[in-house]
């Protein structure tokens, strides 16, 4: 009894300490001159201040300049894009910067569709999968879009990527944006493609209904292939800009041991703690 | 016994949930026309493209274009700053942007010596009490300088900021930087100050040193007085800039369960285990 107790003790302590350690996936295009910004906006700039010795400290030396606007790469909405008094950028607290993953993947229906956009069934069906969407969620669509950045043509789907009227990629919703903005209660919503609303659309319903909450969206999501639908945590390391509507972010995903953003580590903690605590009495009664 | 054993086991499981969720500490002074640069560079820029009632959406609409250096504000210098051919900033791999907290006190000294430079001593003090400085770490110096920031005569303590030859903060020693980089394995060292070299110096060997190693700084660290010595993970979330020698970050420290970067998740997890199977057997042989 004791032996069986010991055993099964034993091969719960193996089994955490065999689990994966954390890995970081970058989320984030590069940003360069080949970033891409919505028709219009004025575009990129670097400019190089200082490359090569440097006399005066006796060393090499880098340094440069660059502009951009805010909207363009892998970026973020603040909700006061388009909706006024909602946060600006440095209003976003650093809280809601940091949550779990919910990766809802349409791949194969955009395959189909490429003005496809994501329904109440995409997201229920994966609440059936991997339970309710947490609180604090950042919900990212993955399409398989972002194989097509930097490329205007491609991302945009449109032979004339100047002319916002010819565009045609997947995005969420209108009814979706309604429902996760009073049904549940996530921080953010991204895409892989350059909108939440789909490359049709002319209102962008999905940027008004979920900027009204205070919910953040992020655009040009790079790698999200590379993310499990769940278990993730996603960093959103937006530039802290005064009075900003948004702008560049180093968004990371990180998988693994000791990764577990509002409570799901607690929770995975507790289950493990229960799972042993179940086995024991088995154990002792055998 | 068998109550014994599961009293112990319940007292496990509810000490193990009572645990505080993941909380973030906001490491990042605003990005604003205030922002602190170092002398000669070109300033910041805000552009508001648009603010206002757009008729083509019918919706409100901000919109904004911003300039800046790579090197001013809560920054990081990517190693190619300071020695060629080291890593630009897009070439930092994120796994280097997510690593433990090691914050380093120095308050009480600096108070008695502004030129105060971090010691080895102090480091291995660091460690006598919290352990190993972890592979992978982030090393915060923690000076209580940035409640002197964005006043440029408070920071550069200095009452001609324009003139660099006239600087007074604190920083770490260049025997400090060069034990770092040889006899520890840390993924960035940062400053609450302007700068990981003390401001009197005028050839930047904690630069040299580190950078030669691809160890990136980070500059302007705010809120350090909110994170604990160790147990912290630091989030470097840069933009990513390619071809960069550096660039704006939003750093946060992320504190509490769930949260335990490069492993200490797992320490704590198969320690928990441990006790609860050492708990288990004397409960047994009650």
């Amino acid at each position: 009894m004791l032996l069986h107790a010991v055993l099964v003790l034993a091969v719960c302590v193996v089994t955490s300490l065999g689990a994966p350690a954390m890995t970081v996936v970058d989320l984030t295009h590069q940003l360069g001159n080949d970033s891409l910004f919505w028709p219009g906006q004025p575009p990129f700039n670097f400019t190089i201040l200082y490359r090569g010795h440097h006399d005066g400290v006796d060393s090499w030396i880098e340094m440069n300049y660059f502009a951009l606007p805010e909207h363009g790469g892998t970026h973020i909405d603040a909700p006061a894009h388009y909706v006024q008094g909602k946060w600006r950028t440095h209003q976003i607290p650093a809280s809601n910067l940091i949550g779990p993953g919910v990766i809802v993947d349409v791949t194969e229906k955009v395959k189909d569709n490429e003005d496809y956009a994501v329904t109440v069934d995409d997201l229920q069906e994966w609440e059936s999968r991997y339970g309710r969407i947490p609180d604090g969620a950042v919900v990212i669509m993955r399409s398989g879009w972002s194989k097509r950045y930097p490329d205007p043509r491609l991302m945009f789907n449109s032979q004339t990527p100047n002319d916002a009227t010819t565009f045609h990629y997947p995005g969420f919703h209108e009814d979706t944006a309604r429902w996760l903005a009073e049904e549940r209660s996530v921080v953010a919503v991204g895409t892989d493609a350059p909108s939440p609303d789909v490359g049709t659309s002319t209102s962008f319903p999905v940027h008004k209904v979920l900027q009204a909450k205070n919910i953040m969206l992020l655009e040009y999501v790079a790698n999200v292939e590379s993310l499990p639908p769940s278990g993730s945590t996603i960093v959103i390391g937006v530039v802290n800009l005064r009075d900003g509507s948004g702008g560049p972010a180093r968004i990371m995903g990180m998988l693994g041991q000791g990764v577990g953003a509002t409570g799901s580590g607690a929770g995975i903690r507790a289950t493990t703690l229960l799972v042993l605590l179940a086995a024991l009495i088995v154990g002792l009664r055998l």
